[in-house]
């Protein structure tokens, strides 16, 4: 069986959560707590793992997968259906680069670690570095809007009527938004698109709160 | 024609450059330059082309792609040959993810627009912004020689002996490293496989250095 090694409040993990859930692929959790003792993910035991000490990681039989997004397409690659990509070139592309505009130009900067060293290693006071979180949230999350608005391909999700990669990467990103209080209230297609995802079970189950070592 | 804008030393427009190069597509290049006026990247003309005010874009007649990982993707579905991308699940997954550990575990930390943050909104002075800079290059690149020394798969390149998506990133990368004074010394596996990839000249046309707006 899959082991998806994940923490509850990780959005990278939250993202192969959501395509596990898609593709309706029985796997177990591997809770790896990022604020427990010292984090567990730099511990000798899950560098064995993914010696880059990030989540999530994925073990499929002998092989061990990193990167959130490198994990999705491997589980595109191997079980395509339902499809998280579109069939057309243009559309993957576009897909894809909405999800690359979060996972490379927002999730990054608001990554934990970064968070860290700006505290520790910088001095940057807690009100400085909330506004550094929101900045690039805002900033990542305006131009993902100006995408959509822009885009002749429409529907009730990012890319059509089904859910894709880039539905994936942008719910988790939304709950990172909220707990720095983003102001999203000027982003109606991209709240419409959320409220759609939600009532989709794969979506709602592998929410923060709903997991194993939530709390 | 497509067409790319491009700025020299933006590493992720230098991995397209690369991509296009071992595909051998033609194509022209519309420089974009990020340190004149303000940042040509900011202006309406280049917002219509992509809202989110980065490099590089690719326009393939009426379709303008944006995200560096996204285009090359993209490329690789419209232009399989040469491949850019094993053939086996397995590996397409560790040459993805090895090119997302640059992409999104490094290089959104030393992009100029972050960098210009830590001065200008955070008082960073300049000393500090290096050691940020080199931090999260080396944390990166550590991480990148590891997965090389474990992995089962050898060969000239980071995946086997032929050029693939993960050398793509890797030397961009290794170029903004050298440009903050990283100390590489210890990265020999790293070092190697540079050393096969500027012996290309898909990989050494697409040098910063010998661009059209470098300078």
């Amino acid at each position: 069986m899959l082991q998806l090694y994940s923490y509850s409040l990780s959005s990278a993990a939250y993202r192969v959560r959501i395509a596990l859930n898609l593709k309706a692929l029985p796997h177990e959790t591997v809770p790896i707590h990022l604020r427990k003792e010292g984090g567990q993910q730099l511990q000798a035991a899950y560098r064995a793992v993914n010696p880059a000490a990030l989540v999530p990681a994925l073990v499929d039989g002998d092989l061990t997968l990193s990167q959130s997004l490198a994990i999705i397409e491997y589980l595109e690659d191997t079980h395509p259906q339902p499809a998280l990509l579109p069939a057309d070139p243009a559309g993957r592309a576009r897909v894809r680069a909405l999800a690359l505009s979060i996972a490379c130009d927002i999730h990054p900067l608001n990554n934990l670690r970064v968070l860290k060293y700006l505290k520790n290693e910088l001095g940057v006071q807690d009100a400085a570095r909330d506004d550094w979180y929101r900045h690039w949230v805002m900033l990542g999350l305006d131009a993902f809007e100006a995408e959509l608005a822009r885009s002749p391909v429409q529907g009730a999700f990012c890319h059509g009527d089904t859910p894709t990669l880039a539905d994936i990467c942008l719910v988790p990103q939304l709950a990172n938004a909220r707990r720095v209080d983003c102001d999203l209230s000027g982003l109606v297609r991209i709240l419409r698109i959320e409220a759609a995802c939600q009532a989709l079970p794969a979506f709602a189950k592998a929410a923060p709160a709903l997991q194993s070592d939530a709390g």
